[in-house]
């Protein structure tokens, strides 16, 4: 039993599968890997992320614990072959950004799936990405619904605290409208800008923008020119909360915008003040916050 | 002679100032101070930012080059006191982000008046600011117009470079339109992503953000939660190029949010992909590049 609960699978070892697979071996599991390709299952193993590696789906029969480290359009669209390759009694979460339509398709296809979002960065892709410490400190989300399954959930808060995660639940549909405001929206936020400077007609402007661009322009544009599939991925997975996160934007650039044609700058400044106290928030370490 | 050419004048030592200061004695110059308040000016000579500083407008008269390293409201508004204490056939230049109502103000003022701008981070305020090596590698602008003295001209240039900058000239207009885009506009594009989240009303997704909140959200907001005069000071003096800019920024939006409407997802993807093509070319070096 011990040697059991001590088997885990990952599905996919991109940065979230990979990082996953470093720590887990590190806090003494034994750690199976699913991937597609057989380059990638060996320089999986080139890299030591995981203990074992297959490129076949019945690899995970012996796991007790399964996460799905896979892109959201794979986990809307999973392959008969690996659903039918999961234990039955495993424990089967994710690790998807988004969490409504993960949850709708996934609370039919096993008894035991808790729908979970490990929050990291996502600069960096594939096999190459995985690193040691990725979730320590950060937030670690799940969102349980009625039916889910009590002691598969507890399963999972182990495994994300036993990494130095920091567990919080909600419900799917606060999860997906939450991050549509501070990371689905900002996408198109940032690439709109992006955008405007590649369509500027003036071919001088154009040139004298490229020289003059400095830290604050790369810092605004960083996310909008990040990887489109994943883009895509939220925006067609999470699109009525990124469309409402989109109005409220739009209202609260409006309103920015009226005071410099009011030329109302006590009113621009007031704002301004208010958005320099209020990022600070954002970035503290979310030790000992509770919702 | 070569003594007189080699004393310069810097007033005000905030970011730009005091690394002036910091760069121009390493390269042999007797650097003059000059501040508004005493305890600043005793801290400036504690960092060893200048040679000499004083609090006194009179210190002025032995510069041959006098720098204005001084907030846009206040180049926007001079000193009477200031004005008349700089030597009249001394260069006199200044580091602003917009040109064209500097340059409207400072023209009627000294005949050998240079409109500059080295474009640096401006995330630092104050006299702990200044740092060496400040301007290696980064462009410093000069927006010259038919009136602007040849040889004046040609002396902040050899400054700018011997401090490692690369030298540009450009229209004080296209200077100012393109900072617009790249610079003062997306100062309330990142301050409207902030406002949203502090605006939206549900407590709880209010909370959660705080804590799901990741480096891209820091990184996006980063320049909207800046300094507050510096916002104003740019939007106020620089507000038809903005105007135009934030127009330009929100059709761009509108057309990306448009994909997401119609569920347009091809379209979305290649509106990514050429956004993730274009922001590489702002990060380069801007060694090798002509206008």
């Amino acid at each position: 039993m011990a040697r059991k609960t001590k088997r885990v699978g990952i599905v996919g070892l991109g940065l979230i599968g990979g990082s996953l697979g470093l720590d887990l071996q590190a806090s003494g599991w034994n750690v199976q890997g699913l991937v597609n390709r057989p380059a990638t299952a060996e320089r999986a193993m080139e890299r030591q992320l995981v203990t074992e590696v297959s490129t076949d789906p019945a690899c995970l029969a012996d796991c007790n614990l399964v996460i799905l480290a896979l892109p959201i359009p794979v986990l809307l669209q999973p392959e008969t072959s690996l659903v039918k390759a999961l234990p039955k009694n495993a424990v089967i979460t994710d690790v998807g950004s988004v969490k409504q339509p993960i949850l709708e398709v996934w609370r039919e296809l096993h008894p035991r799936f808790v729908a979970s979002h490990p929050m990291t960065g996502t600069a960096l892709a594939g096999v190459e990405a995985g690193i040691a410490g990725l979730f320590r400190g950060r937030p670690w989300i799940a969102t349980p619904e009625p039916g889910t399954d009590a002691s598969a959930l507890s399963s999972v808060q182990s495994l994300a605290t036993s990494l130095g995660s920091h567990w919080l639940t909600v419900s799917a549909a606060q999860h997906d409208q939450t991050v549509a405001l501070i990371s689905h929206m900002p996408i198109l936020v940032s690439a709109a800008l992006l955008r405007v400077v590649g369509n500027e007609r003036d071919p001088k402007i154009r040139r004298l923008a490229l020289i003059l661009a400095s830290s604050g322009f790369a810092d605004t544009t960083r996310i909008g020119g990040g990887n489109p599939d994943l883009g895509v991925a939220v925006a067609s997975s999470n699109r009525e909360s990124l469309l409402r996160g989109l109005a409220a934007y739009r209202w609260s650039l409006e309103q920015l915008e009226d005071t410099v044609l009011r030329k109302n700058w006590p009113q621009l400044q007031i704002e301004l003040q208010r958005t320099q106290a209020i990022r600070p928030r954002f970035l503290g370490s979310p030790d000992g916050i509770n919702l």
